[in-house]
């Protein structure tokens, strides 16, 4: 059985992980047979969003793993607790979380740096050639772990492709149905919620980027 | 194109709505070609509770309403607006949000009482004569709503289904893959995490459920 990383970056689109998406990712995961364990870092979040206005709520305070928390049923492991000999793939859904906690491209573009957990945490799965999903806005990342030339989409978005391109990246355009694989690098990505009209359309990327990184995965021993 | 409404308890399974449920019931519903609308109750969470540690964050205040949105990636209606000429049908997640913010059932068991917001919410889909769906823990509610002999399932755990006896209901013990229907009422219901081993185990239950929902439900017209 293949076993699963899924890096989480707190728990709702506007301040952490797109929460639809890392349910779909974990829905393809267990139907597909694979075992998943949910990471998170244990970091505050940039800040707190209510979802109901969009506005900032200023006086709140929370933290990226305890939010995680909410997606993974209790189930989630400090991003600084990784052993990747124990781990196939990885995968990381998107939403703000991506941009404002796993990164700061929201405030900063391609100037971005990656929370250096993160960043650690990542670099593992590619220094040890086992394939990585990025969904949604998280391939905004990519350039700045895998370095020159690197492939990935984040859908059909000039301002992020042209950010994606200024960090080093090579941006392709791809529909909300479709996936983009970086085959030197083993990165998959789709452009889920950056494209989606709906769930059912989010759905269908994000299975056959599953699909395929269980596919370029080895067999766990 | 059935339009179909959906009320969250919050954003996580110890203190909300069970996260995995409510997208597995929006992806069904979206597959299935239908419209949803989010709903919830304009109330303080019974408490908020962290979801890591599993412990009671003493300190914290949250919304049911303002939390839902998470999930509802801001499309979340105040439960008090609705217009249920509006709707076709209801599908109500579990987690322990229905039985500690749109009920008591948590802490007062079979004496519990509904949310006045939320019963009056579920009533006028049972007035109508339109079907409801019921997942996980929710389906305690029922007695309470559609009185004495209301058939449900909350899967095969003998304190539930003895109080939901207590309360008028005849308990019907299920499989996490299968529904209980009362054709009278117009109730399905499915056990989904009062069982599942897996999110795919859930997902097959909730696939059912809002299949004969949207079956049960009249075209909009």
């Amino acid at each position: 059985m293949k076993n699963v990383a899924v890096l989480l970056s707190g728990a709702g689109v506007f301040d952490g992980t797109e929460i639809h998406e890392s349910v779909l990712t974990l829905l393809a995961l267990s139907r597909a047979g694979a075992h998943y364990q949910c990471f998170a870092p244990d970091i505050e979040q940039m800040h707190v969003v209510n979802h109901l206005t969009g506005e900032v709520a200023t006086n709140e305070r929370r933290n990226v793993l305890v939010e995680s928390a909410r997606i993974a049923r209790g189930e989630v492991l400090n991003a600084k607790s990784l052993d990747v000999s124990e781990y196939d793939a990885l995968i990381i859904p998107g939403g703000f979380g991506a941009a404002k906690n796993l990164s700061n491209y929201a405030i900063t573009g391609s100037d971005c740096t990656v929370n250096p957990i993160v960043a650690v945490f990542i670099r593992e799965f590619a220094l040890a050639a086992k394939p990585v999903g990025f969904i949604c806005i998280s391939p905004m990342i990519i350039p700045k772990i895998y370095g020159h030339g690197a492939k990935a989409t984040i859908g059909t978005d000039s301002a992020s492709a042209q950010a994606f391109s200024e960090m080093g990246g090579k941006h392709i355009d791809a529909k909300v149905d479709e996936i983009v694989v970086d085959e030197i690098n083993k990165i998959v990505s789709t452009p889920a919620y950056m494209l989606a009209g709906s769930i059912a359309e989010a759905h269908t990327g994000i299975e056959k980027l599953v699909a395929r990184v269980l596919e370029m995965s080895e067999p766990h021993v």
